[in-house]
């Protein structure tokens, strides 16, 4: 894909800037991250994504958000549980990515973070593939797993409380993984701190981190490492 | 053992006050400090305890503090690892518990606190076992020793980094999981921290903690457990 | 107990895992922990768990969990205060523990977090006994208690502020204590730290603490103490 | 004491400008804290001191200090354990405060914040006691001393730890209590940071606090409270 | 007041225990903390210390609790401000403290911690005044109500934001200074952090603090100071 | 490779348990974390790694282990910078990864992490570039070096102080860009966690993190990635 | 101007004290911190202002203030992002600064706290122009603006998340910078920490810092400066 | 001055890349940051500055760097309390600067910072005046110097423990002031984090912060400022 595919370098809105030079610098195209804006501003670049590209993708959007955009694209896929609005283009092409982005959590409380990751994941040319329900307090569970995990390009893990099990996967894979801590737990869990400082002294070698709650940003990566 | 058993309740040196009723009260004589002790002073402490009962015990010693203690009591158990100095009753009566006192470590850095761990609960009247170096990231080495794992009465685990280990092995046994977390990582470790949310975070249920690097505490509490 | 008499070694539903295997390698039932689950899921999963095994216990609930669990288990003991549901088995077996776990409260505001952990307690098998409201600022009314003190098998303290209770309390009594931090109090309380903090610093010897306001885990490990 | 009895009202040095109204403002003699400065900066400060008003104080002292300090005054009162370095006027007035001030340690290695404080409050016109080594793991001991608390007109709680001992003691008397929260401990004591957040939060009405190690500080509140 | 003005020493509710030799060992009667409780609860405590010493002071009250003591004792004096609701004894008794306890505030918006220490110590028998809205940034609003300052017998100072005027205000006067950090602020003011750590290493000697927006703690220490 | 070719599974020192199926398992042979080892246990371990596989790296070296290990083994690559010591294969085998992996520096004092990054990065079978000095102050430095960084295949960013060069970097490829804080800074950097915290949110999506002054980790996820 | 333009140095209101040498002191009026104050309050002091000066600004106002301003004065400018109100002397006269302020900002959710600063700029009397959307992942959207940036007398920089564009515009303008960390993210931007700590350990030399999302203090600082 | 005079617009050496371009982009020379550099690194890299400019600063040097940059440059002029080495050029250019740059510490303690602040800024062209140990404890000292203050182009005022003199400053002058938090104190000081909360909550509008200990940053912001 070169720049002339993709129409003017950026588009200026009274609230934000387009940057429609994103999938060429960064590899995908600029995604709309919904808190703090309205319904309305959400769905105004929305439309220009979709009309400059053919798709979009917003995400940690609350119900007003998915009714305006499930009204203006009827087409778009809603996941409640992953807060994220998907308009896939039409047909959606087929995983440009090397190997399947296999999202694994350590409990039903991490879910809504791990679909985030597994929609942008799609979204952003992968196959995706789930595993859900492995905490390291149950380990013969992650264990009767090691095929599925072993079977994965890359694997992103999302827990919260004490965020051990991606030192557990780390141990058991060779391919790369991505961490993502959760907000989940209470008290000492300090909003998510005690699972990413966890992760981020795991005793396996390799295992990088991103930001609390932040399924988008592993997905984000999880991609560019698929498409290296 | 009676208060009789004691001779007087306690004893005021200029520098500190011993309680010989620690034993009726807590179940165990009161142990000695190092850090921040001259050497005379952990010996005469020291002389005064053994007069008492025939035994003490001195923990976080220092290379001077060791010295002194092996010139005045050449019967007294030195170990350099774990920093600690115990002079057992002469013949060491046997042990008083219920079962054995398992002292499990993720790292050889954490060996000190593990020792330190061990001597206390001998010195309690416990019978200890010792498993060392069985990291997460490793999880096959752990799972070779849940036999031995699920014959121990309770488990002290001892882990600095991510602290994961007490959450694999509280999954894999009934009995009490007494928690350590050590000072042993760098960067955002921050001195145990990490190891210490990770381990108030664990999501096996019936897990407890002890402060950071506190061997001490842990046999403390594993002797109060296997007394019961 | 084995697992034969458990049914299915676990059950997957599409938003959980249910581990029956949990009585044998941890020694209880699977509790369910209602915060962040719909009414509907919770009394999903404790129909399943009732059915294999008899008997549930809900932690973390709020009004609309506790109003769908009267309606489906019209047998089932709700504890308002401690926010659970605890269906026994028919006819409730006797307590299988060696001793008394008591459960000891600083100040009001801690019962809470003081009931969870006797209910929790009750439900994996322990005679269970409370005393309330015994603050360090008023020592004479703690050392009162002494001789109920004493004859626990374990002392859960549960206590919010300076957590200095389980301190007093580890001087008083030879058996275990487990200390649970409440998020009681305000400005530099900082939601339960400082409680933790002072716990975790405790100066007598052999006392453990959990999560902050995990009466759920404090019992837990009593439980395990009590089955030793 | 007007402002006629102290000479000019300031006088500047190269390195620091001592406030010789301080006595009329404040109601004590400016107070030298040796940390960071030279042995000549503090022996010459003192000089000037001495000059105007026949004694001085000198805190936080290191040997080089205190050997200077020797040196040049040979009536000073060295005291090692407190680091300070105080010349009495001569003949040393009587205390012109109320009461007594009473200085309460927890434990062995508290006594160098006592000591300072001890040594602050006789230099500022108070009578002073001590009592030390008065844990609240041994609470029988503090309350056996009941008497002596009652009879103090101020009492300075000086523990690190938990610092549990100010709430104990607040609950025990009904004049002013000042704690001291020191950073004896380690691990999840932070410094101190445990046994000041402990304090903050006590349960006993009226304590205040000073900053962690701050013996000085709580012997001038001390001293403000005792010439009320 | 001896034991025998009291009545029984302690009353046992189903919620709480009323301590009622409190006068005797702190010097004035319990005050019932509010915020957790329900109105009826309040209602009840309240009852019950009006009919054993004619007087009862609520603090932290919500809008549910006032409209519930107002209802029940007419006589009471509602500070909507300072959220507390005080009855006192009919007629009032004249102040028992030595002089006057001076309430200052930096700004605005202390008010309420102000107000809460102002009604605290009125009811523990002190002659009180009110200095208003004195922030540092005004350093000649401060020094112009010296006379003010110096004619207190105790200073509170309640300061969010920096905390910074207990420093000045402690420079200008000899008695003793009780400094409220409150929440007052935002951002890395960090809930009253800031105002807390400027008021523990304050510059001037002599300065005490107290719980972040502890009115009612700084207003007891006030109280315990003027009956020295 | 397959597990014959390792010879033991594991081998058990006294000090250490050798995992000989790391390489299997996790891709690379386990390294040697020198920091908290004698030079002996160090040079040891190195002999037995050496021995069953031809080859060691060993990281965080004082001055002496790194005298120890070039005495024993000559033919070892001593990098004092980087503090490694790394023993190739003979002849050391070509990089097996697929393309580069450039390790990008923010100011100088970065550059022993950087280097211990490029180092692991070889030893783990990587095409190793560097780019040293590009802070984010100077900006037009980093944009003269875009098409550097747009021909490697993985970039690892190490940077202190703010930790903003991940973005900018971030922002320019479109590969996988691992973010290492480092602990340069004073004051407010709090050790690297300004730097770690920046990297966590960083604006541009898809860097991930590791722990502070972690050059090991972050090139064993490179590694990972290129080995995909 | 001098004093005598003023009238009353200050006034005193119920609940505030109006300090009205503050244009001579420190060179503007005082503002209105509209948070924590009814509409009442608000709508009485802004009046008491426009009468001694004929212009006030009331920032931190939420719908209620909003509305209550806005009906009281109709002349005032209400800036609904910014949550300010402002009503300019009649004429409003023209800026008295030296130069542009120019208010740039990093991500669209930084615009309320930058629209508060370009408020308080011009209400001090300074020519403000404002510069939107231009992140460093963006680095050539940054770039482009270099003519605008440098044209500008102060530059004020408003930024979340990793808070790094500081940096950048601070390498590229010899201007002064001052940098509004705002609290724009989640999980670990710790409501703003990660951006306050990025800018205060900031590469680039003489950038300075305001609280989090304080937009009235940096055009505050930006109009000391520019009437210097 | 244009890029002509400056020669070549950057200069590689092996550990360090020099920007020639520093005094047009940002007003100044590049300084040298000594700390983590050797005498040899920082005598090499000054020697370039000194051959392309006749001028150089090394800031934060330690004994041996003073010593080889004075053996190096006999006519450099070294600051033992500020820990500088500043080579003007020969003869010194007069101040370009509009206005004095006003340098205030509140104690002895502070001066290393602050003149480590007054040497930078004569460096970067501007006059230089120094105000000591004006502490806000002693607040009549602070005002009897406010002439000095108001006339000064720019105040830093450099402060340890609680922070509060630049409050105090800012509502006494109108000009810019710029806050330098130092790390003098102990305790809950935490290394200058108090007088760093301190002073970005200042309640005087308009004053701005740099990094703990930052000299340097301080005097290159007022240099900016002073170049306007």
């Amino acid at each position: 894909m070169t720049q002339d595919d993709l129409g003017p370098p950026s588009e200026a809105l009274p609230f934000a800037t387009i940057d429609h030079l994103r999938p060429l610098t960064q590899g995908h195209q600029e995604v709309i991250f919904a808190q703090g804006k309205t319904p309305e501003q959400v769905t105004t670049i929305a439309g220009r994504l979709a009309a400059a590209s053919g798709m979009f993708l917003v995400t940690r959007t609350d119900a007003a958000h998915r009714r305006a955009l499930a009204e203006s694209f009827p087409r778009a896929l809603v996941n409640e549980l992953g807060r994220t609005v998907y308009l896939p283009q039409d047909p959606e092409p087929p995983p440009t990515g090397r190997g399947t982005v296999l999202v694994v959590t350590a409990g039903t409380a991490d879910l809504p973070v791990a679909e985030e990751a597994a929609v942008t994941a799609r979204a952003f040319g992968n196959r995706v593939d789930r595993l859900t329900d492995v905490g390291v307090a149950g380990i013969h569970g992650v264990l009767s797993q090691t095929g599925v995990l072993r079977s994965a390009a890359i694997v992103i893990v999302v827990a919260g409380m004490e965020g051990a099990l991606p030192s557990v996967v780390g141990g058991l894979v060779r391919c790369p993984v991505v961490a993502v801590p959760t907000s989940v737990g209470y008290g000492a869990s300090f909003g998510g701190l005690a699972a990413l400082l966890g992760m981020l002294n795991s005793c396996a070698a390799g295992v990088t981190v991103v930001n609390i709650d932040n399924g988008f940003g592993a997905a984000a990566a999880a991609s560019r490492i698929n498409h290296l």
